[in-house]
């Protein structure tokens, strides 16, 4: 199999945004022939299915045999039982990778659950949205975004070969891709999306239960910079409390540092040390450049939203 | 003078973002006939010509000189020090507001540096972006948006005619207007406003900080939830300086909450307390839609960003 292959059989399990999203994209770009989808859930199959994604199998038997790649597009901490939930109609050879926020952990789930002859090249996507479901999916979620693997120290000879086809598929659907080591990508993540999460949905948090400011005070004056915050933390509840659980130690950890320099912002308002809270802020506003200079985000102001001109 | 009728001759005072939007917006909606703008920084006037703001003048006193209303438009912390400037140039009985994000330490300033003939009605238009400086401005930024007026306990039966004057002005650009008591302001901007971007300038301020993560990853990797935080972090790192200083005990008072809040996260996390967690970022994600229902924010996933369906 070479890089510019495609995939003939693609297995979907777990048809929420992310994995209706790949479903969309894998055939608008012809990066797969077959399509097949299963979810555990039977209200989630029947959402799925007119959507365009490929054919909603109620079977899961049916959705994965003969697949060559299957992805599993499941919440983190239920990655093992859906690994274990496929695992008996693997194909031989076929290769398995997943979505999750979290590798190293899900990586240690999958390994006990999926057979030897399967090659394992666990994945995540750095795209989403603060929507779920089926109907959330759209084809060019994954344009211009990262697509980190994490390749194993697989020994067999031609595994090589299964991670530069799983490369090839994420370009086809417009990523570009990086290998990592997954004890790298679980703190790199933690830094660039764990601790932001956390924070927002924190915030929000907060800011229902402040007695002296109602709900209805907070929402209509959101527009202040609350509201980008309400978005962040409009996403999957699920998902969310298993990457906080299986990312435990990194996500401490730089909830560690970020506390101690909250206080240190805390203390230099308290004694009305302006010079400490300028240049924390001149630095924050440097790195917003350096993210539009890396094509991350878009510099029209308020991401376009208030933007009529 | 009455709701309907224009301020005849608007006089803008320190021409950035807000200042410039001003401009814009009062001369398309004909809320003003003349509009004078004056800055301190020789740069910004230079800037600012030929904007079509309206006339930019290189002395103070000429852009004041017979204004009905002069608005303030410079950082809460330089609200005394641009009053000072233009308290002897004022109309008698003219109008003067502010634009501040902080109104009780404003209000201070301000009372005492302006003459007793003045009309001080003090406002805040909840509305930005993270863009500063006059070439930022456009016409539509306070459409749709909240403008909160904080009126003083003035004495004089035409204090509320001028009130609503303003009142008048604002709904001319677009906005809804409020009426709250400056103490009101300043405690729910704390949480809607003020708290939240604080954690965003600490949050990137963090990232910047850890070893074991390089800038370079956090930029590459940031569309996993950190690059909302540099957008809200980008804003003018003078004016939030300001708003820290002069909000210090509501802030302050809000932190507290915010600590507390995020200790108890922590402790669910290295606990494996999965319900707590899904507790609360179910709660959050409740909030969301209020926001959304209240017209708040687009209900475009990613605000539009990613949306090419």
């Amino acid at each position: 199999m070479t890089q510019s292959q495609s995939f003939e059989h693609l297995a979907i399990i777990g048809i929420g945004l992310i994995g209706s999203s790949i479903a969309l994209a894998a055939r608008e770009h012809g990066a797969a022939g077959l399509v097949t989808l299963y979810d555990q859930d039977e209200d989630v199959r029947q959402r799925a299915t007119g959507l365009g994604l490929g054919c909603v199998c109620d079977d899961v038997a049916q959705a994965v045999a003969g697949a060559d790649l299957v992805i599993l597009c499941v919440p983190s901490g239920s990655m093992g039982a859906a690994g274990a939930l496929i695992a008996p109609y693997l194909k031989p050879e076929a290769v398995v990778t997943d979505v999750g926020s979290v590798k190293a952990a899900v990586i240690e789930q999958l390994l006990s659950v999926l057979p030897t002859s399967a090659y394992l090249v666990p994945g995540h996507p750095i795209a989403g949205t603060e929507r779920s479901g089926p109907e959330a999916g759209f084809a060019s979620l994954f344009a211009k975004r990262w697509a980190i693997l994490t390749p194993l120290d697989d020994p067999r000879p031609d595994y090589g070969d299964k991670v530069q086809a799983l490369v090839g598929f994420w370009e086809k659907l417009g990523s570009q891709v990086e290998l990592m080591e997954p004890a790298r990508h679980d703190l790199v993540l933690a830094m660039t999306s764990h601790l932001p999460h956390l924070i927002a949905f924190c915030v929000v948090a907060t800011a229902e239960d402040v007695e002296a400011v109602t709900d209805s005070e907070v929402i209509k004056f959101s527009a202040g910079g609350f509201r980008d915050f309400t978005r962040i933390a409009a996403s999957d509840p699920t998902m969310w409390r298993d990457v906080f659980l299986l990312n435990r130690e990194a996500v401490l950890d730089l909830l560690g540092r970020f506390s101690e320099d909250l206080t240190a912002l805390r203390r230099a308002i308290r004694w009305g040390d302006g010079d400490t809270l300028f240049k924390t802020f001149e630095r924050a506003r440097r790195m917003r450049r350096e993210v539009i200079e890396a094509g991350q985000d878009s510099d029209a102001p308020n991401f376009g939203r208030d933007q009529t001109r």
